[in-house]
Order: C-alpha cells, then sequence, then structure tokens
C-alpha cells in the first residue's frame, strides 16, 4: 500500500454519471489514497462551492456553479468538446479534457453509416422483410477507390485515417494550417474548403466549435458536392446552416446525411430533420465516452497533478481549444 | 495499332452480363484485335458446342454444355467459386478464376454488418421512426478491441485483416494447414475449430465449398460461441448445418447471422432464415464482381495465352480449389 506525502486530494464529481466515475476512480488503487471524494452528484444545487477545489465534470452541468468555485484549482471535463466552459467569463483555473478514447469510437461510427450506405444495408433489410421477401442484387457503391473528405484533422479525425486506408480509400483534409498530415492525400483550408467538397465522396465534420466554424458548412459549401456524396456530421451542430442543408439535400447533395451533434439538443421533436428520408439522426453518441474512460484518464491526470508534471489534454482559453 | 501475327482467338461469352462483358472487352484497345467474339448469350441452348474453343462464362450456366464442347482449351470463369465445374466429369481443358477483386469487396460487406450490429444501427432508427421520435442513447458494443475469427484466410479472408486492424481488433483464422499468416495473432485448424469458436468474438466463414467443409459448422461449433457473437456466413452455404444454427440462435449463439450464401439459392421463400429476427439474409452479393473486374482479368489472361504465359487464377480440378 502507498502512502502519500500530501493530504489527500479534494475531488467533487457532477455529472449524470457521477457514480460510476467514483466507483471506477476507488477501484484503480494507485489514486484511491490520493484522493478524498467530496461530492458525487448529477445536480449542480447540491454542490458547496467554496469545498471544490478539484472538479470532475460535464461542462454543461459544471458552467452553472463554476463561477462561485472561488478555490477552484483545476476541472477535469468529462467531454471532448468544452465550449461551454471556454465561454464562460471564469477562466483563472486548469481545464483538461478528454482524449485519445474518442478516436476508436468516432471510427466505428463514421464507417458504420459510410459502409451501411456503400452496401445498401437498408434496401436489402427492406427486400428480406417483404411478404413475400425478395432475392435481389440491389445497387452497391464500394468505398474501396473513394475519397473521404475530413473536415478537422485533430486527434479524432486523424483517427479515421487508417481505417480509410484499409478500405482502400483516399483522404483528404481541412485544417486551419493546410500543413501536410501522415497519410492523408492533400490538405486544403477554409479558404480552400469548396475545392474539397469538390474532390471529396464522403465527407466527414470534426470540427471543433470555434467563432469561425459557425455555420461554416452553407448553401456554397452543399451545392459543391459530388453526388451520391454520403455527409456526416459529429463535430458540432453550430457548424452547420440547418436550412442550407435541407434545401440542398432536396436537390440530392448530399445524397444522405447522418447527424449526430445538433444547434439544439436533444434534436426538437418538431424539426425537419428527424422526419427526412435521407438524414439519419443519432443521439450525440458517436463518440461517448464510457465512465471508465473517463476515470482513467483522470487518474493518469491526478498523477500528474500530484507530481507536479504537466497534465494531459489541456485547453488554452485563449485559443478556444 | 497493333497486328498480331496470330489469327483471332474465337471467344464464347455464356453469362447473364453477356453483353457488358463483351462491351468491356471491346473496349480494352490491347485485346480487341486479338479476339473474335462468336458467342454472346445468356442461354447455354443458344452456343453451338463445336465452335466453343475459349469460354468465358458463368459456371452455373456453363455445366449445361460444356461435356457436349470437345473443342473447349481453356474457361475462364466468371466466379471466385467453381464448385459446379470442379464436380463435373469433363476436366481437360484449363479453367481459370476470378480473384483479387472480390477481398475489397468481402471487407466492406463484412465490416457492414459487424459496425452495423456494433453501433446499433437498428436501435437508432427505430428510435428516429418511432413517433414522436426518440432521443435515447442506446447500447453500442466497440469492435475496438474485440477478436475478429476468420474460418478461411486464402486472398479474400487475408484482405480483412488490415480493416481489423485499422479497428483495433486482434484477429485469429482457422485454414489447413494451421501455419502462421501476416497479421493472424493465431491460427487454428479444423482439429482445434471449437477452440477457435470459444476465442473469437465475431466470425466470418469464408470456406470454400470442399468435401470435408459440408456441414462442418454444427451444434458443436455453434454452441462454442461467445454471447453477443455476430456470425457471418460469405463462404458456401454446404459449410452450414441450418438446423443447427436455427436451434442455436435461439439460445442467442450467434446473437446475430449475416448469411450471405446458402444451400439453396436464391433462398427458398419457405425457409426460417428470411423471418428470423436475428438472422440478416442478402442475395449471394457479399462480393459480387463487376462485368468489368471481370473483363480486366479476362483480358489479362488472353495477353498471357497468346503469349503462352501461364495463366493467373487456375483451378486444379484434383485439389479442387
Amino acid at each position: 500500500m502507498k502512502s502519500s506525502r500530501n493530504p489527500p486530494l479534494q475531488v467533487s464529481i457532477l455529472s449524470k454519471d457521477a457514480q460510476a466515475l467514483a466507483d471506477h476512480l476507488s477501484s484503480i488503487g494507485d489514486i484511491r489514497h490520493l484522493v478524498d471524494i467530496v461530492h458525487v452528484t448529477d445536480n449542480p444545487q447540491r454542490i458547496v462551492p467554496s469545498e471544490v477545489k478539484i472538479l470532475l465534470a460535464a461542462p454543461n452541468l459544471a458552467v452553472e456553479m463554476i463561477g462561485e468555485c472561488h478555490n477552484l484549482v483545476w476541472c477535469q471535463s468529462s467531454w471532448a468538446g468544452n465550449r461551454p466552459l471556454l465561454n464562460h467569463r471564469k477562466q483563472d483555473y486548469l481545464l483538461t479534457g478528454i482524449k485519445d478514447v474518442f478516436g476508436p469510437l468516432m471510427r466505428e461510427y463514421v464507417f458504420a453509416y459510410l459502409l451501411y450506405h456503400a452496401r445498401s444495408v437498408n434496401a436489402f433489410a427492406a427486400n428480406q422483410a417483404a411478404t413475400p421477401p425478395i432475392w435481389e442484387a440491389t445497387a452497391r457503391a464500394p468505398l474501396h477507390g473513394k475519397t473521404l473528405g475530413i473536415l478537422g484533422l485533430g486527434n479524432i479525425g486523424r483517427a479515421l485515417i487508417p481505417a480509410a486506408k484499409a478500405f482502400g480509400m483516399k483522404v483528404i483534409g481541412v485544417t486551419n494550417s493546410g500543413a501536410p498530415i501522415d497519410g492523408a492525400d492533400h490538405i486544403y483550408t477554409k479558404t480552400s474548403l469548396l475545392d474539397f467538397a469538390r474532390h471529396a465522396d464522403h465527407i466527414v465534420n470534426l470540427m471543433p466549435d470555434t467563432p469561425d466554424t459557425q455555420n461554416l458548412l452553407s448553401t456554397l459549401f452543399f451545392s459543391a458536392l459530388k453526388p451520391n456524396t454520403v455527409f456526416i456530421n459529429a463535430g458540432r451542430g453550430e457548424a452547420i446552416d440547418d436550412e442550407a442543408l435541407l434545401q440542398s439535400l432536396a436537390c440530392g447533395k448530399p445524397a444522405l446525411a447522418v447527424l449526430d451533434v445538433f444547434k439544439e439538443e436533444p434534436l426538437p421533436l418538431d424539426h425537419s430533420f428527424w422526419s427526412h428520408p435521407n438524414v439519419i439522426v443519432t443521439a450525440h453518441t458517436a463518440a461517448e465516452s464510457s465512465p471508465q474512460d473517463v476515470a482513467n484518464i483522470f487518474a493518469e491526470n491526478i498523477t500528474r497533478f500530484v507530481q507536479q508534471q504537466p497534465l494531459l489534454h489541456t485547453f488554452d482559453f485563449k485559443k478556444g481549444y
């Protein structure tokens, strides 16, 4: 058993998965003697702000009380994106996020829907459900030889590259710098966005929610798409002009929109996306981390915090990511 | 323009895609001066057997007339599997098949359905189709960290390995020899089939139809599966004991069967597979080559034939593959 020289760190947990996070943390032998968990709740009202020193929290809940947490030193967010906290006036603490665990999950989401379309899974299902069932080769459109376009090639976007290559696809991307990226055949920037749209067969948006990406994907962008494009938005809903997408869908560009994120979440029940025949809606679950993933990263950061080493996955309030 | 020193080769085309095959062949500049296409039909009755010297044919049609083709020198099959021709008494000609084009197609089929299951695509679709629609995170079961088991690691089976690796999966396989294969973590043989079944999280059968694979996948095999296994049969229907599979499905082993090949095709309308909630039926289209793919391989073999070089993808009647 390990004894720490310092007093235990006072940790507050604020999340719909608070209990699961606390349980996972307590099961990590090296950590449980370093921390004293003082709050475990999904309700911001039940937190005593003055007692909050280290906070493990979902950003949408944390914003409701973080302004009053005058003793806060460090907040470990349980999300990849942190717009609510980055936009908050309080910025005098360390903010860290979750990375690396999202890439493998996002990869499976993106290729699940690209292949669903490529292999006409729905058409075969309809044939099987028909009375009598129909034995028929429906049209398929292999990914092999096609080009995958990725908007935003951070940690998560880059995780798509090896899978795209394994399916024999080319990869192009859009980044701020336009600098070359391992495995990508060409990198565009926001100023060459329409060129990017013209060259991609299928497109995935993974851009973070920063002011200059808001409504970036507009009528111009969608009308530049090739026919038969699958467009996947698993970045942030703010990147899309919803009306532009709906109008362009009517012209078959994209042929299919797969949307996991929205300007308002949950997506309002009367939103046209729900009932559109060429839109697939999922519930912001493309790369939902498990409580265990989050606890593991927090534990690693606790070790670093105690040893006064730099924390993993820190955010820069000025840059906004 | 190239002039050949020999008289043109007499080619007969017998396939439901006969015209498309003839068109593609005629569009290949180096080839069209080497061949004289004498039959283009999907009807074996319309072929004059004595005129058949080189035959480009689907095996199921070729068997109806090949016995009478006494001048046949070489048959280029348009399929990967050639059981109908390999079982026929006439074996005094060169038989070549189609390879290499099937791997990329099979890869997309297999991962389309593995990811369909992993990402609960059907559950999200049901939520979207509900009135009112349901915003809910349904259960998902990532492929990352799981083990893919491949029965039969020829040309096609090996094409799955890089994709499995790109998704962070382990790969195990079953082959005749049990010899190591690049990228596979362990290779079993038919004598250790149950061990293989116990160690795989998901299984794809790609074994060719040889006498010793018939009904190899029996009650013993299916009951050795882990819970939540997706079982995909895209090899030959003869490998499966249908009754054993149906009984084992009732116990959740496998959790989902994705079947592309059957003992009788088209699958009879009254077969229980069609209506089983945990069976997905596709119409022997997992790795259906395009007429263009077939024409390209035939063209390469024609060049080799004229230059008296060994043909690609020859079959051995004795070995049966």
